[in-house]
């Protein structure tokens, strides 16, 4: 049911090419942005405060990211949220190390009280962290927590009224209502910088195809697990991370409806 | 005629190695350092308002790009802009994004009022609504105008006293009495970021390597649309965007005029 | 007697995947991540100046970077550098650019005089203009100094206090006592933008893997210049900048202690 849905997000992603802005970091900004062109949308990265809000109103989706943020970029995510929210074009948030200094967390909450979200995809101590649930967070990437990933995705999606990712090695995205997880993936996903912003592009790109964001939220993250293992299929001797992500953007240019159909381990 | 100069320029700019000063976007500033590198230059990408007119002076060339403006490298923008005109430096300007919200259209007609430019490149709806003709720019990528790109090649080009550049499938180079084209390309190099920044990198190093901008601004439209045909015609089946990105890298960094002579389509 | 410690540094870095905190520019930002995953370590790239002495506070190694310097990026290292040195947090110090701008200058000399640092690392021209050994930088790469780099590295170290890294054809390490010299490389890791800075992310992983900040520094700069070897020995005709880019960043995921102690060319 999920699958030929998905199965057809693809095709109409590939036709109406969303325009999907992103106010993300600098660290992953390029790859965001090819990532965005691989499946078929196409970017727009602008992040000054003073043209954010008008720059939005063209796109289809609108991704958030947190991963190198600062008091201009802030002012801009606040500026153009609030404008998509107006104009009820779909908020992706991607809350970058929230949990890892006060900073971040105090603007996260600020946020979350000025910008409705459609979907939120983290990891399970950025979640957690977010939703108030015991975690803590070293740096951007690892953290532990106390609840299970899928409790996690339920409480922080009835929490916020959202759609909640939670990134891992199973993956969970709930409405607080229905979970589902997926277990496509590999572990050299973890070993490059980006796939986690990239998931949030794939995600943006879907939403803004279709009416449908627990699909689209679907679709994204398994998009990224499933390109993941195809392009570890075919890492040979010799070579590393270099050529998996290589390979990464690879797959993800050449991906459609029916392999990912084929592929996706998806538990509705 | 044109076609003996630009295969001589080739061994200039690799004899010279022309130094030349970035003030670009977020997104695309690794790979127009590395496209710099590739064809034989020296990329320096200071943008800070504080430093870049002092820095420009060490240049043979300014690459100027609007891809993630804001109001600190705008300020660097004109520092360095003006500094170069008196000195006589070329000051490349790549107008990302003009038309698609009234910020950028206000900074570069307040730019355009301030600084000289030796060559602006844009696609054919960012140039025409540069220059005032009907356009309508979606996002920073796409438009449509009500122009022929030959016609707004060359009223632009009248208009700035400048030489224009209008990317397409086509390339269009006018400095307003005449207009050469391109039809050299491939429809890959719409689906990676960045080609048109570092077109705009490929013009820069060629303008800091002679005497004659004209030249310079064929030169570097048409290697990259050999390069992307080269490494267009190098895909194998299973491979995708991430294997075209580093097969065009690599073209770049083999280019010498004597392909560059055997394989552009020029017309005068 | 070195060669076997680094071995077993090679060991500890994998098993403690240290957290390096990056202060850096955003040219080279998204290399300096990947690299510091892939030699094992885990990167965090926090430049607000209001977050980047709690972030520091998590990590093992902190790494400052002055390729795009800004004043935002300024306020972020002092503040940055000063927890770290009171938190024993090692410091790795690389001034790209210093010595062709007073702004960079100036900068440096504050920060000198504000924060404690366990490494140094730039090319001859660089850490000459900081130790005041006449020198002339020219943009950000090259530069002509009147010293030996081998006394440049051993004035700089001790009027520092510091260990110093003059990279080159052959570089050199020196405490102002002991100084080392490597002779690995490849003129190709001078062609791609982001080896210098990738250089200081390696030194920075090795510094906080272990306690001997000598053993780090030659750890470092070695294994960029025994993978770009490497790399460069794979290229094939028709593979160009692209492929060895890369083929580097495969290197540097695959090279372990065993391989380094084979390959390594360090005179001590």
């Amino acid at each position: 049911m999920l699958k030929d849905e998905i199965g057809k997000l693809f095709l109409k992603l590939k036709e109406k090419q969303p325009l999907v802005h992103h106010i993300t970091n600098a660290v992953t900004i390029n790859d965001c942005a090819n990532v965005t062109l691989a499946i078929g949308g196409s970017p727009v990265m602008a992040d000054s405060p003073e043209e954010t809000a008008e720059m939005v109103a063209h796109a289809n989706a609108l991704v958030i990211n947190f991963g190198t943020l600062n008091s201009s970029s802030f002012s801009a995510i606040v500026n153009a949220g609030k404008r998509a929210n107006e104009l009820g074009i779909p908020v992706i948030f991607d809350p970058v190390g929230v949990g890892a200094t006060n900073y971040r967390n105090e603007k996260a909450a600020l946020l979350l009280n000025e910008v409705q979200f459609a979907i939120i995809r983290g990891n399970h101590s950025e979640i957690a962290s977010l939703a108030g649930i015991t975690a803590s967070t070293k740096g951007v990437d690892a953290g532990e927590v106390s609840e299970s990933a899928f409790n996690t995705a339920k409480k922080a999606a009835l929490r916020f009224n959202t759609i909640v990712v939670v990134s891992g090695e199973t993956d969970y995205i709930s409405d607080g209502e229905k979970t589902c997880c997926i277990a496509n993936g590999d572990l050299l996903l973890t070993k490059i910088t980006g796939t986690g912003c990239t998931t949030a592009s794939l995600i943006g790109c879907f939403a803004g195809s279709g009416d449908n964001l627990f699909l689209a939220a679907v679709a994204g993250i398994s998009t990224m697990g499933i390109c993941g293992e195809r392009a570890a299929r075919r890492l040979a001797s010799g070579e590393g991370l270099g050529t998996f992500k290589t390979r990464l953007w690879d797959e993800i240019s050449l991906i459609d409806g029916d392999v990912w159909k084929e592929e996706v381990r998806l538990n509705e």
